[in-house]
């Protein structure tokens, strides 16, 4: 049985954990103080920044500013985990730029400050929360475009992603993380803007 | 009445001379060399490289390894002019990266090397060419999304589009040609690894 750990309990941990519910994984969400944790349900625990995460796949789903504390926490300890960067590093004071290198990305990033060979995986960046929780946008399934330089994690994130209902699209290896992070840069300037909703956004037509 | 001249004569250049024609727009074509000039129609002309452009709206419908090429034969001329930059500098031996510098795009390559003040508007680059010649991506009007600094060049650009009977979506500053070449790089590797269609791709859904 698939299991994850979510880092953080904003409004993309909510929208993962339906996901990861649809697909009938085992749930923990890690949140940073131990309050309000009541709501636990069959497959769903919570913890606390420290506990042990008990999923096979984790996600950051915190802003890209606080990677490095969750590091803190948990560098060591993500070795020969799956993990899941959904981060747009945007410069909210401006909406005008990413804050992460122009020739990389926060993926690359992160992946250069875990143990050598942990598998990181961009994916869900271009997913506005609404379309992962409903599974759908428009008329068609979601989509989550997914990079990554390690096949096997690749798989079991588009197992995950295939399971809750959704398509999953592979772009490529870890560097496409780049033009990934560009194209959600952009797609939440157009939410912001109103040119979409929060429920849609773009989609990747079949 | 809008006028537009197209540098280049391959998919592209005959995508947007078909919206333009859907808009009523006076056309020029403008060719390489002055071979199978014969299907010239009202409202459409041709021309050789080196001809006076006749349309206010300019689109470099050339590979951008080519630009410094028409750069050689219009520079100068393109003062006044409205740049339409619709370029993916893919480099197709490994479609690995894109030749333009990671920090910038080649719409403001382009807008460099122009004399001061010409209005370059980035257009038209996250549209596969079918899209534009049916004017439809799936059950959606085609979203044509642009990017510069010249209000007035914009609303000429959008203006154009929405007589085609498309939406035109204005996603920011010229600087926001960056996300939008990423966007079409991994819309034209999708595209070429079959996960969607050239005759659809991205849609900006409402």
């Amino acid at each position: 049985m698939t299991s994850i750990s979510i880092i953080g309990s904003g409004k993309m941990s909510g929208a993962i954990a339906e996901v990861a519910a649809r697909a009938g994984a085992r749930i923990q969400i890690i949140k940073r103080r131990a309050t309000s944790m009541s709501a636990a349900r069959p497959g769903l625990e919570y913890g606390v920044l420290g506990d042990d995460l008990t999923g096979d796949l984790v996600v950051l789903a915190v802003p890209y500013g606080a990677y490095a504390s969750v590091l803190d926490h948990y560098r060591d300890r993500l070795a020969g985990k799956i993990v899941i960067d959904i981060s747009n590093p945007i410069d909210f004071t401006t909406y005008d730029q990413l804050t992460s290198p122009a020739d990389s990305s926060t993926a690359a990033e992160l992946a250069a400050l875990l143990p050598e060979g942990t598998a990181v995986v961009k994916a869900f960046n271009v997913n506005l929360g609404d379309t992962l929780t409903s599974g759908t946008n428009g008329t068609t399934p979601t989509t989550v475009l997914y990079a990554g330089d390690y096949a096997d994690a690749k798989m079991s994130v588009a197992a995950l992603v295939e399971a809750a209902g959704m398509r999953a699209v592979d772009v490529g290896p870890l560097t496409r993380a780049r033009e990934l992070e560009a194209m959600g840069f952009l797609q939440i300037i157009l939410a912001a803007l109103g040119k979409t909703r929060y429920e849609s956004g773009f989609a990747l037509l079949p």
